[in-house]
């Protein structure tokens, strides 16, 4: 693994540890995660700290992974995808304060080997998605996703098993 | 207040009315807008004309903020919110020609003090959103939020009071 | 029409085709692709190669267009839409490679003349959406549209007939 850092006019690499064939697209703006070897990064995409994304996966352009997202190998994801840590986010504390990162607990997200999200899908916190899935496009994920199906819709619900076996 | 113009590699401000403490990430656009004291914005954002945004706000990343929005004190906005304002948009006039910003009637949306917009979530025109009230991820908002309340869903509906009162 | 070519530290445009009086916002990743006259794009905005785009459109910030994607003219693309060209998305190949153009199939979609799709809106692959229609914010189009109809929801469905003629 190497450390990048890197501040250009066209994308933000802040303490980013990557394995071999690690590449960025422009428009990228990701601290203090690490990525494995050969994972792509399109553009417009931001990638928080703390967010550890295995090898050879794909995360397509406009998505955000905020902290507490890990993504095992070959995790495909798609474009426009939101990930959430918090499930009742806040501008500010009660007493009128703006929140900070020790204001909040972040909830994990974990997406298992060989799943692959849809575009435009959005996963709420503290849910796993399990090896080989499919979350359908604009899907929003509110729970737990088995190993093995097809999601899709809001909230996401089973529409099907994939006759593909998970590779797990 | 003061007026920030910048027009550089990572991020283009023009006209835009800032109190103390308000701060822009990188790779935002924003015009012809006003910020309260405190609020934050970060990447991939862009604000149009004649928004309004209060003090101790959060936007966060992916979001778009059209003319017609107006957000009170406090608010929190999730990654990848959008707004509307316009109910029938379209790329032209009937005669074929561009439509420009005479050819449609901006339709206004608040945001009421201390609420959150989860992330994913759409917002269409002409609404209110109540008080402390809070959008699920991934929610599409088709008409007002009262205060003091969880909505989710495609088309948003209360699925709850919260418990915590709005503080408003 | 002319092509463009330029990397520079606010948008990237390889061997893009424009008709007259085409324009691009800063923050616009596109390569390979067409537009016709009179055409907008807006900042936070891909374009991937062969996707051919019509004149005097309209493309909103954060949208994604990927290969495969067929725009008539006058047609109007919200903030934020995501449009899809593989039903089954992987990062890689049974066999652990990462996948490559070769590896899928582009399924396309077409937009037809004067069709609106609201901002959020995801559009899955192999779908034609009809002339003059009208794709609700939000919305997560799954099967073709027909002509002068208003579709909304998640999967989308008609709502109602467009009173206005389709124009087409």
């Amino acid at each position: 693994m190497s450390l990048l850092n890197e501040a250009g006019p066209v994308r933000f690499l802040r303490n980013v540890e990557v394995g071999e064939d690690v590449s960025f697209y422009g428009f990228v703006n990701a601290y203090g995660c690490s990525l494995g070897a050969g994972t792509k990064v399109g553009p417009f995409v931001e990638i928080q700290k703390n967010v550890r994304i295995g090898a050879r996966c794909k995360i397509s352009s406009h998505s955000f992974l905020c902290e507490g997202v890990e993504l095992e190998d070959e995790v495909f994801v798609g474009h426009g995808v939101m990930f959430v840590n918090d499930k009742y986010p806040r501008a500010t504390n009660e007493d009128g304060s703006l929140q900070g990162g020790a204001d909040w607990q972040v909830s994990p997200t974990r997406v298992c080997r060989r799943a692959s999200i849809g575009s435009g899908a959005t996963i709420l916190c503290g849910v796993e998605i399990g090896a080989g899935s499919l979350v359908g496009a604009g899907a929003v994920v509110t729970r737990n996703v088995p190993p093995g199906v097809v999601v899709a819709g809001n909230p996401a619900r089973v529409i099907r098993k994939l006759s593909e076996p998970a590779q797990a």
